[in-house]
């Protein structure tokens, strides 16, 4: 179930351990029935009060241009209260118009990704302002800190593509970090990676740099998707201006837009989680809309949170009871208007202990059960997503590698069902030497990355080291082991060169 | 989804720190269909290789006493091999005789526990040589170790009943290990326990324990179930003497018994996932087999640990890939055979750190999408079953009130749906204060025991600790808050009389 594909080469190792042992690069591929926590009727009683919500209050949208768009298709659009407000027929019409699959290329062909069709693909977290590990601590994140954790996802094999920066470069001035994420997305790494597209010229920018890594276009790029773009909806009912803007360039850029409402029940959405899916729909489909009417049949992505607050401190919490109903429920939603589903691996915890990893579990398997095809934010966050946390990365990574093996079948065949081995071996034998073990030992089961199974006086003697320390070799390793993918200077020249001018336009006002 | 029953007022707490707050006592019920990885075909395959093993392989059995059973109901006995081999009509006409669900009536009737349709019920882990908690280190478990544990398990509303004792009383003589099992559990829980029926007299003497504190008669239990055997098949095939004449007795005094074969791939079974399903479904029916013969419609349980080794170091692995779907695969033969399914919560990590609990939510998550009915090992489990960790019970205390919650089903109504709330709090507003939220703020959500999702700040000040460490104040607040369900004196006092009666016969050797 695993899209394997040929991975180049990468030349002579320059790390100094031992190399890191990870699957294969590959989509993992869900088969699988979906669960379902919804009925039938549920999934419709929601779509139609969603639909309801559309028509009877609208959301504010507060872009003329996205007005203008919503209008001319015929949407009741109120300009004094930025109100817009739509049928039936009009969000069915264009909702229908979205691909339920597409596929991302980069600039290396192997890393393409699908999006949607039962694949999985996993993006570390998106750009908190903190970042930490054990050793250094947790601290505001700089450009050099960016740039790692873009080599660390590089090395990851469970990486497919950057779903943003994973933590924000504090040291480069806010109007500067999308063309410096852009230029280290594009020399650093040849995965996808994502535009940020709520900035003032952030798709051309990022269209026009991928063009020159890729050694393409912006106008052929129109045809075949490389990059996303993140809408996110302000929760309840607006569609910031920026935002919408955005998700119109990016459909007409030719690239992808992940559409997540950030709706989190008991304070920006209802109390309940079914009003909270009601919400959300709203909210999410309306922007398919506008998407689909700035051009018919652009990739989208229908993205949830669907968790809820502390009633208490209302604080946001992940991984509850309630986010992983929600997220089920959510995909259940998304296969409804049969687009590609983006849910994510979440926790509170503020460090790499036990409830962050329960609440990552927990929101991961709902993520998997739900048939999420794009999962945001499931490698490395930390503090509710104020915190990149380098250790995470790793114990992430071998949670999704252990996924990814988890979804593959179970081999059925008179072979493996081993009549014969057990036949040999008999009461009270063992089968270590048997010709059937013997003929699967090397690969019969996964091989951990970080998991050990060694005995308590071992582990002892090894300094009583928990998983979150000894992610800590692996990561540094893995930065030991990386180098760039190969580029021609030239072209890296070139992509400097286009940031720098463009940096020296924007701080010049223009 | 819950069966809540009222649980008894236990007089004034005693403890000095904030009462704990759990979900209440209850068993969590899994109405959703079943999440499959085996097709029909598939496990009408491992059937039908089940079968083949049982009738040209056999198991051998050291028990005169079942070889008479099982030569009696027409089954082929070598005396000379001890082998048993049996045919399918004799496998199926028996099998078909086990309830598809039964009830374990403890003391207290309020804390009986519905084993089967669906119902969730968890027991801790089943007797470590070691505990450990962060203050005292991991240690030799003691007499006063383990009655600590049943207070602990009897003060946590997830501890539905007690598979065995947490920790090995090591400071106790092994014959009278038993007995003082059976006396502490009598006295200090309310709850169901397990009896050791693997040992000489083991269930006469658990039946008249119970038997006192119940104020009932062994007679009388035959026509009740009150508590549990655990059979082990030694993998691969071979029914040791003690258990299978512990599998007759029990089914002879009216209690369940648990049959697990501890069948792991690549060392004591097959190398392959469907290899292992097929023996260990071979040597958990031909013990079915044998406590049916003993008394038809004796109820049991389907057992399954179904995980694989390291095949570098050959020690077990838990919460793998394989272990993930051994388990959920488990569960539909189990169900193929409408028996009762006991999956369960592993771990081979050596801390709670973030392993232990990546390893106990798959195996935990697997368990539930396998239809698992009685959770083993469920709370505070560590080190691949070596160690009963105090912090791991609350850990995992808190992570099955979160299944327990999850599987609650989502509330579909008019009113959930919300859409008045919606229309009235409108872009931009938030639902704080709303009316829909205040008539359901107090109880919208899962209040966690352990989680916390304060502000990084917030936690730093309270001294940066993880949940693990405050997993250790929660259980020492149970511990103090704890005071023994209310029992006759004169009945402890009989109860010990029994035990000490007992305990002089065995040290005389009699």
């Amino acid at each position: 179930m695993t899209v394997a594909t040929k991975t180049r080469r990468s030349g002579r190792r320059r790390g100094t351990g031992p190399a890191i042992a990870q699957r294969p690069w590959g989509q993992p591929r869900n088969a699988r029935p979906p669960v379902e926590i919804l009925s039938r009727d549920a999934v419709e009683m929601i779509h139609r009060e969603t639909l309801r919500v559309l028509k009877e209050v609208g959301l504010k949208v507060t872009s003329d241009r996205a007005m203008d768009v919503f209008e001319a298709a015929g949407a009741r659009v109120d300009r004094d209260n930025q109100r817009v407000q739509m049928d039936e027929d009009l969000v069915e019409a264009q909702i229908a118009l979205a691909p339920s699959r597409f596929m991302a290329m980069p600039r290396n062909p192997e890393r393409s990704v699908i999006i949607g069709d039962g694949y999985l693909a996993f993006t570390p977290c998106g750009t908190p302002a903190y970042c930490s590990d054990l050793q250094r601590g947790r601290r505001e994140g700089t450009l050099a800190d960016s740039q790692d954790l873009i080599r660390l996802g590089h090395m990851l094999n469970t990486v497919h593509l950057f779903g943003s920066l994973q933590v924000e470069p504090n040291d480069v001035p806010p109007d500067l970090r999308p063309l410096e994420a852009y230029a280290s997305f594009a020399t650093l790494t040849d995965k996808s990676w994502r535009m940020f597209a709520a900035t003032p010229r952030g798709v051309e920018d990022a269209v026009a740099i991928h063009a020159l890594a890729a050694g393409t276009t912006p106008e052929a790029l129109k045809g075949q998707t490389a990059l996303f773009n993140h809408a996110m909806v302000n929760s309840p009912l607006i569609l910031d201006g920026m935002q919408a803007d955005g998700v119109i360039e990016t459909a007409r850029a030719g690239q992808a837009s992940i559409i997540t409402a950030f709706a989190m029940a008991g304070a920006m959405a209802p109390i309940t989680m079914a009003g909270t899916l009601v919400q959300q729909n709203a909210e999410i489909l309306a922007t398919v809309v506008l998407a689909q009417l700035a051009r018919p049949g652009a990739p989208v992505v229908y993205g949830a949170v669907a968790t809820n607050v502390d009633m208490k401190s209302g604080s946001p919490m992940f991984g509850t009871p309630e986010h992983a109903q929600g997220l089920i429920a959510s995909g259940q939603l998304a296969a409804r208007y049969r687009l590609p589903y983006r849910p994510g691996g979440y926790t509170a915890s503020n460090s790499v202990d036990a409830q962050a990893i329960y609440e990552t579990q927990m929101s991961l398997w709902a993520s998997m059960l739900g048939q999420g095809h794009l999962f945001f934010h499931a490698l490395g966050w930390l503090e509710g997503g104020l915190t990149c946390s380098f250790e995470k990365m790793i114990v992430d990574a071998e949670m999704l590698q252990g996924f990814s093996a988890f979804l593959e079948p179970m081999e059925i065949t008179s072979d493996s069902l081993a009549f014969d081995a057990i036949a040999e071996v008999g009461p009270g034998g063992h089968y270590f030497g048997t010709a059937h073990t013997l003929a699967r030992y090397e690969d019969a089961f996964y091989a951990p990355m970080l998991s050990q199974s060694a005995t308590y006086q071992a582990w002892e003697e090894q300094g009583s080291r928990t998983a979150t320390e000894r992610a800590g070799d692996i990561w540094r390793q893995l930065l030991a082991d990386y180098h760039p993918p190969a580029m021609d200077p030239a072209i890296v020249e070139e992509i400097h060169a286009y940031k720098a001018r463009r940096s020296a336009e924007i701080l010049a006002g223009e």
